[in-house]
């Protein structure tokens, strides 16, 4: 049974839908692909918005592609505080009841309602992994991580699908406080 | 037998020297109290000063009282890479070989060879809590805390001493990182 998997540390970024991306882009705009992420399909882009909370302003907050049938900040509980929007752990996707921000853009901006969320752990994972950790969809594990500050994160959810890669995901803050950096291997933990 | 205490996020923050006092603010500078901290005798102060790496610059760096031997930055793992310096985690006092940083006040500039640390998390507990949980001044416990971002803290030391106050210290990231708020309470593990 496999336990090792590695890890990668998500800074604040943003996903956006195509009318969000047209009004702060420009009518038809299309998103500039600069990096592959480790995920199928998903990339960094050269665009970057301003987030903008009833407290404070985030600057050059990368955009992620591909387009998201809906809009969705992921930050981290530091920069809610900065924003001055409370910090909302989620799942991606499940945004109902999240805090709205301000996001502006090169040509237009848009007062998001809901959508502003911090990243609940996670694990990626293809079918063939799920079945060589012996884990399925949904299921919540803990991780070990190993070394001076040394952590077992509980509550772990692991999503599984067939265009998954293998691979923790924590936000910047979570990784700092278990002393890790990308690509360092943790253990899964049944 | 207790297993409960309160955690307290910590900051980025400097000691100073009497030494480095003088230079930074001037001969025979005193610090101004603002509030006393939960740990008996220590104190933030009024005075702030920038903290200057290789790669960047923290403005309005809170001092701490009082005066120590040893000037001493503590930052987490986000300064010391916005700073440029290497992130290495210590206990407080232990700075031997750790990395320098320039300290810039208002009359003056310090260039410290050595003790910008991001400080291991502790526990501070009284000689009488030392014997209500069972511990004693150096032993390494676990700390279980609960919620959606549910940890468990490996490798945390505790410090037992008659004038410290029953408490555990983390960082601002570890703290955010486990989802807790100061004065939360937490499990002690051994």
């Amino acid at each position: 049974m496999d336990t090792k998997l590695p890890i990668a540390l998500s800074n604040r970024h943003i996903h956006l839908s195509q009318d969000d991306l047209n009004i702060l882009f420009g009518e038809n705009y299309e998103l500039t692909k600069t990096k592959d992420l480790s995920q199928p399909g998903q990339f960094a882009c050269e665009e970057k918005v301003d987030i903008v909370g009833p407290k404070g302003t985030i600057n050059g907050v990368r955009v992620l592609g591909p387009i998201r049938s809906n809009t969705q900040v992921e930050i981290s509980v530091s920069d809610a505080f900065k924003l001055g929007v409370k910090p909302v752990i989620r799942n991606s996707g499940d945004i109902k009841g999240t805090p709205g921000v301000k996001v502006v853009g090169p040509k237009g901006e848009v007062n998001l309602e809901e959508g502003t969320i911090v990243a609940a752990r996670h694990i990626h994972m293809h079918t063939i992994d799920g079945e060589k950790f012996g884990v399925k969809d949904g299921d919540i594990v803990k991780v070990k991580i190993e070394g001076m500050r040394s952590v077992v994160f509980e509550n772990v959810l692991v999503r599984v699908k067939d265009n998954f890669a293998l691979e923790m995901h924590v936000d910047i803050e979570e990784g700092n406080a278990a002393g890790v950096k990308n690509g360092d291997l943790v253990e899964l933990i049944k």
